[in-house]
């Protein structure tokens, strides 16, 4: 991994950090899911949440702060590759309708966030699950570690 | 789970904390192992370091500051189920003889590490090796969610 990411991630707009924080914040403490922000895919793009719950069940939250954000990216769909369910979230002054009505949503603000449509489950083939928690058991020590001594040297993911 | 643990544990010694940072940035430098501190095991111990390999392979070093701190400890040996290679981890200044010679010995400072002698191979069930993964995946989103955003409500580990 040439870079295991920041906590903060300054590319991103506030809109979209109150989102993380909030979407994160449900996923803890009403879902039991642990959540890493800014996680690198095997495809190359990144997964703005993904969470981790306790059998193994990764969800990938992509967030949408704006119409143009939404308009903007017409890749989205390769997330679902990397997950068992998919939402967008979306912040409370932008229309539901704009999302596919195919895909779970999410509304946050920065201090939780609510289910507007439950994500459809389409498990993950297990071989891709197994290298998904190896690498994510790796990308959270390798940040961990780099907050604990910074090197140049890190692990590739 | 109940504390996911700080980056710097008060308990621990200056002498064991300089250990700690010199093995880590060994097991990241030299050899592509993803590292946490204090990893809690499902036997109600804490792995002093657990590092994490590129296809999985889990390590556990025990670091031991002082003779007293070896001999006080005579459960040593449960941290073997939780992992396919054991190191101590010693000070330059503590002989090296006090230690059992059927187990892995590595000597650091504040700087790195050096193994003295290899562990053996023991390799993990399957099933063990899995259940460790999500559990180790989950930890470190915990621990940096915790930076991010602490909170009370934390997953169980």
């Amino acid at each position: 991994m040439a870079e295991p990411g920041p906590i903060v991630d300054l590319r991103q707009s506030p809109t979209a950090l109150r989102i993380q924080r909030g979407v994160m914040r449900h996923l803890r403490e009403a879902l039991d899911v642990c959540a890493y922000a800014e996680v690198p895919l095997s495809n190359g793009r990144r997964a703005d949440i993904l969470g981790l719950g306790p059998k193994g069940e990764i969800t990938i939250i992509e967030i949408k702060s704006s119409l143009a954000d939404f308009r903007v990216d017409a890749k989205w769909h390769h997330y679902k590759d990397f997950c068992d369910r998919f939402y967008f979230a979306k912040p409370p002054e932008l229309e539901a309708e704009i999302f596919p009505e195919t895909e779970g949503l999410m509304v946050a603000d920065n201090h939780g966030a609510l289910v507007l449509r439950e994500a459809r489950h389409e498990p993950l083939a297990s071989a891709r699950r197994k290298a998904m928690l190896l690498k994510l058991a790796r990308l959270g020590a390798a940040r961990i570690h780099l907050l604990m001594d910074p090197g140049e040297r890190l692990p590739r993911l």
